[in-house]
């Protein structure tokens, strides 16, 4: 489950039909500096930490195995407990 | 799903029966830099942002699950919002 | 199986359903130094090393091939033995 | 779908036996450094570039799921054409 | 198929029951410098070059979907020829 802060939007008109009524956010690992697309099945806002499962998890976060989705937002992070640091993002 | 741009063609001959009728485009992640080939699915020009999916979601894009296609375009982009940076590719 | 430490919490209130229940321990891979999230099966505290599964397999560790987990923790590391070096956790 | 370049031969005598009947190339990706060893599925020979599945999908590509390959090579790439500039491997 | 060499082994006592039986020795893909632990289905000894299958492919190398493995050793290289230069392991 890889930590990552929501830091955009994206939309694509012309797309595989599978993918019609998902709702897109770019997302960032802040530790690796990778940034790609996942489907947001939370809510979650820009700024906010959430929790994201790739690969054939993520049709498992959709619901339906058919649909071309390979990254999946599935959790707002409240607290986030590193060793001696510790985050809220309350 | 990856955001990538279409940098590309690739044209194979010799290759699996199962991959005829696919076209394959090659696309760039520019975050990462990392530059391979996919199975175009909705109809990509060259520079246009796309979204990518990987692994068995690919072939669950390509309509068949015994065909060996292990990245597929399924969206092109038509704005991508990051944080404070707005971009769009209309 | 990747080689991870653990390093702390997370939480997250708002999530998919599928994951209630379950306990996420934040990992790190010393190695090549990527930090991520890892339901965590074998009651494995802060320090210890431990072995790690992803994708589709972090499914089964969970037994359960609907859960949203593409991280678990699946052993709690007594001895790792590299090389000349010998490491004792114990 | 990686695009590779043919390198080299691999040999193992003692290894699992659904693996028996299968030739191994060792492949390079160009871009990213990466090497590693895929299961010929096309013939191909040294020096030439190559479309590489990995994962799951290199099990489709040499027909049974039962064989523990996570990597083939399905097609020979006959031209390359990225942005300006046009490679013919023909 | 990853091209690694054995450098150690790795026991947890405290591990998933499903892993019970199974060794598991430490592997370096030396190209990368990544470094993992693998189920070693064909008797690896340290120091030996060995292929490597990951994800759901592992799960096949041991020979039973269930089982929470993501990393096999499933091949011991005699002989790994990579362009001009030969290196032989016998």
């Amino acid at each position: 489950m890889k930590i990552c802060v929501v830091v955009g939007h994206v939309w694509a008109t012309k797309k595989e039909p599978a993918l019609n009524g998902l709702k897109f956010m770019v997302v960032k690992d802040d530790k690796s500096g990778e940034e790609f697309a996942a489907a947001d099945m939370v809510g979650a806002g820009i700024g906010e930490k959430v929790l994201i499962v790739n690969g054939s998890t993520a049709r498992r976060a959709v619901g339906a195995d058919e649909r071309p989705v390979d990254a999946a937002i599935v959790g707002i992070i409240d607290t986030l407990e590193v060793e001696k640091e510790t985050t809220s993002d309350k």
